[in-house]
């Protein structure tokens, strides 16, 4: 049977081999599992994702979330999900053995939430945020705080939100109003979030939020920003919920992942919302962004996973749908012949390959920033912890950003495939199409990841984080051209680490001369850049591991998946890696087009 | 007020100035018309445009088009439209004078068109359709079917559509099988039809659909095609109408333009329908692709309206939204200061920037090809009306596909300026986003245009169009070479012209050996790399107006909005025109990666 929206064999390809999962097994807070384990584990996943959540993806569109007599309507499914998730370890997965969890890698716990997200992408997000705000309390909040709403939490019976953004503090969280005022034993909440997804929902029988605020007095600016557990029903100590005047005033509509509700939730409206500190006042938002690294890689494998969808939609429309026939070598078709396959035009197999390189790349890129959250954690030596620590800060934007910006793209050619049907409702690319485009928006835009990469990753600990990064790609490299079929690739892709510097070169002039608004103003296009050639990397590293096993004759999979891999990777060096000469000259032109001018220049 | 959908000073710069109006006037076939009058008219378009088709535009997608006991329901504004259409001359406006139209110039109409499309792209396309099929009417068809039919048209009481594609044959229109058997005076019609935009709807008195079948026993393929008019309702002598067996069965739901109904018909099910042959049999569809060239600029224009609509509702939120600092000379921001509007962030003013180089651009590429079709119709000179046909022909695709593949990511590029209020139904800007999606399939995918541009126009009479279209620019670059402020541009274009040369004639290398599938491969990349430089061109051509203007003191527009055009044309220059060395890499690459390879690629 076609792959409905996972390439399962692909997935565990870049798990085992590519990215090695057992390198990460073999530290000691994950002695318990071996590939075995894990291989079990991920078809139980499959199988669950192919009865649970593919059959309602449609549904889900088609009856979105919606604010009903103050509650919100989601689909009865959310529900469902919610209890297995608990039952099935979904939640609790990544915790350690001490907070209730499975203690499982990253790498695990990204290869299971991307089968499910590829499923589904209106449901894994309800867990997702349980999971994070869950996270926030394991390591920021005290024991009453713990034993209180943890449990609850990874069981599935209470849900979790992230309340950040309001009317006017979205990217900019500096700006944040809500206030906590002290009040006994915890802090009277006031004020409005917005967008907050998983927010609220009929049946739910408690939400926990975690809320930043600011307490009374505190300093402007992010360093007055603290962060509370503000559940929906307060629990007593016997259990019992009494309503934490939390009020549901609405749910957005949206234009894609409809299914997933995104609320506007009032706090303390009748002055009886109670909140409880999480950590020390003043550090909310820096409690907060220690675990955005999970929520942003999280963001970029969902991408991934709805281009991974998109993808083995539009193929199996290719592989089944007749329309023209191929060009004679007279420059003609022959209308007496049967029309043939549109997957063998030359410029469908382009999109399919589009398609293909962006997502199994984004999907691999997943694993990679996962390994080095796992190595982080886990490695025995402190400074390989703190050298995949750097390596993890500088490739979260990316990880972030690539999958959200080029899965759009490719989910756009999935659409393209199917012609005029694919902007018809009848088929499922539009809903992909849809769906994606939350991506570039999520947990900070492509523009905010950008500045975050080059105004803050890049000239990190002087460059350190970078350094790092170049090392790892030369040892690719190098690696790569042992093989005669890889080795120009691999010289390609160490020009493009020299144009790397020479670009960086350039901007740093900018904020040498202290102009940071110059040296930063072209950070998306520079993220493009930089993206562009950290995937040229991550597909030489596919193409190498796939020579490998050629060349010892693995018969974990066809030779041919193991050629298509090494297909794939020129595919990419030709099509995509050359966007990253325009880029270039882009970055290094000196011209001022966008600062040094006022806004009337619209006019 | 700021500009809701349309910027008219720049729309009448471009038509007046750039494309100098004049010249397509000063022809003895436009003679009774000046540019007063032209300015009159289009005064009222926008007036029009303002009160009767931009108030229902959010809720033509709110209530979208829908299949209803056998009838489709549209919004009532739509008869309202088409009689308004009627009244005001905007069906009957580029019609002869002895057809009962109005005579006006095709650059006139597109204008108008224009500020219809980006008040309301849900709408014109009744009229587009109603004009079109009236076309093919008074082009080929007989006095009778001329008095029967057009009138009725011009006025708006009777709509019309072409009816071309049917399930097995979208893109392949050589697969049709519609048939048409003779009988007596007319043929009978047997067939389905599908994506038939205004195909039917509610209150309609009768649509006039023009058909392409395939009289039996006629040739395999596309030579074997013919035309009919098929009403609805067959009219008698006295005018009074009986159904003509022609069935609506359903109405697709889409993605976007949701107002506008693409319905599913079918002919003949109870072998009552009737057609009569438009011209002689099986020249069916080269009378049609004769149309073609109108409905794909039609189709570009569209494109770049809905994608001027999306620029200026982004625009307008830039100028009201606060969000974030400057960043200071230390890289910091200080969190005491006030925020400021979203348009002073550099990254923001990039997006904008793209827009408008998109949108403007784009409305200067479709002036251009109304020109070349206008002096191709109407020069006094024979050799001169060829000139530019050949011109109009290589450029139509090109201006069917740049403003629907830019504008759709110029209209990304709005959404994204929103955050994550650009994903929510209560703003504009995703209703844009789904919109502009269909652009680049209508009459003829991106795929099938970039055929016809590499495979078909570019070689044609020996690359004369080509030949033609290089003097033309060649002719702007002398031109803009005499100002200090263009001359480093104009010697980029030069370059850009000399690139092309050297793509073209390694992508010729595989015509001449005969492998047409190959030469043709990498056809969509052409079209991207092609359009970009005739953009350049374009930006070039308006920033020489504008320098020009400047240069004389010109009262008609601040000395600002002349300064910006230069502005937006480095912006071009700067991050647009580069994206051509990486194309052109991709182009002369000679790896074959799409073609030589076999659908297990995929596997």
């Amino acid at each position: 049977m076609a792959n409905q929206y996972v390439d399962i064999d692909t997935l565990k390809f870049l798990l085992y081999k590519v990215h090695n999962l057992e390198e990460v097994l073999q530290q000691s807070k994950y002695e318990d599992y071996d590939k075995d384990s894990i291989e079990l584990l991920l078809n139980s996943v499959k199988e669950f994702s192919d009865k649970e959540l593919y059959p309602y993806f449609r549904e889900m569109d088609e009856n979105p979330a919606h604010f009903k007599d103050g509650e919100i309507v989601v689909h009865p499914q959310v529900r469902k999900y919610m209890k297995a998730g608990g039952e099935m370890g979904f939640i609790s997965g990544g915790f350690p053995y001490e907070d209730g969890g499975m203690q499982l890698p990253s790498m695990v716990i990204n290869a299971s939430a991307f089968i499910q997200d590829a499923a589904n992408n209106h449901l894994p997000g309800y867990i997702g945020l349980t999971v994070g705000s869950a996270e926030l309390i394991t390591h920021f909040g005290n024991k009453e705080l713990n034993e209180t709403y943890v449990p609850k939490m990874l069981e599935g019976t209470w849900g979790g939100t992230m309340c950040l953004t309001e009317p006017q503090a979205g990217s900019s969280l500096s700006d944040i109003i809500t206030s906590a005022t002290p009040d006994g034993d915890a802090y009277k909440i006031h004020g409005q979030k917005i967008f907050i997804s998983g927010g609220d929902y009929q049946g739910a029988e408690n939400i926990v939020h975690l809320v930043l605020a600011r307490v009374k007095g505190a300093p402007a600016g992010t360093k007055g920003i603290s962060l509370f557990v503000v559940p929906k029903n307060r629990p007593d100590k016997n259990g019992t919920l009494t309503p934490n005047d939390v009020q549901t005033v609405a749910d957005f509509e949206k234009m894609g992942q409809r299914g997933y509700c995104t609320t506007h939730l009032f706090f303390g409206d009748k002055e009886d919302c109670k909140g409880w500190l999480v950590g020390e006042e003043n550090k909310g938002l820096k409690y907060m962004f220690l675990m955005m690294n999970g929520a942003r890689i999280a963001v970029g494998r969902g991408a991934a996973a709805i281009a991974s969808a998109a993808y083995q939609a539009s193929l199996n429309y290719a592989n089944e749908r007749a329309q023209g026939r191929k060009l004679t070598s007279t420059g003609k078709k022959d209308a007496n012949e049967e029309q043939t396959l549109i997957i063998n035009h030359p410029d469908v197999r382009r999109m399919l390959l589009l398609q293909k390189v962006v997502t199994e790349g984004s999907l691999s890129l997943v694993f990679l920033a996962a390994k080095y959250h796992d190595l982080s954690q886990s490695h025995a030596d402190k400074e390989e912890r703190e050298k995949y620590n750097l390596l993890l800060e500088i490739m979260t934007p990316v990880v972030k950003t690539y999958p959200s910006e080029m899965g759009r793209i490719a989910v756009d050619n999935g659409l393209q495939i199917l012609g005029g049907y694919g902007f018809c409702s009848d088929y499922v690319l539009q809903q992909y199409f849809r769906d994606i485009r939350i991506s570039a928006l999520y947990e900070g835009t492509t523009g905010i990841q950008s500045q975050d990469l080059l105004g803050r990753k890049i000239t990190m600990h002087n460059g350190k984080a970078l350094q790092l990064l170049s090392e790892e790609i030369t040892n690719s490299i190098k690696a790569s051209m042992a093989h005669t079929a890889l080795a120009p690739h691999a010289k390609k892709l160490a020009e493009k680490l020299e144009l790397t510097q020479k670009v960086l070169k350039s901007l740093m002039g900018y904020a040498m001369k202290g102009d940071y608004e110059r040296f930063l103003a072209d950070a998306t296009p520079f993220m493009e850049f930089f993206s562009n050639i950290v995937l040229g990397w991550v597909w030489l590293g596919i193409a190498e591991e796939a020579q490998n096993a050629l060349l010892t004759g693995s018969k974990e999979n066809s030779m041919e998946f193991y050629e298509n891999k090494i297909h794939a990777m020129r595919f990419y060096f030709k099509y995509e890696l050359p966007k990253t000469n325009g880029l270039a000259e882009i970055l290094m032109d000196n011209q001022d087009l966008t600062v040094g001018t006022n806004e009337t220049i619209f006019k």
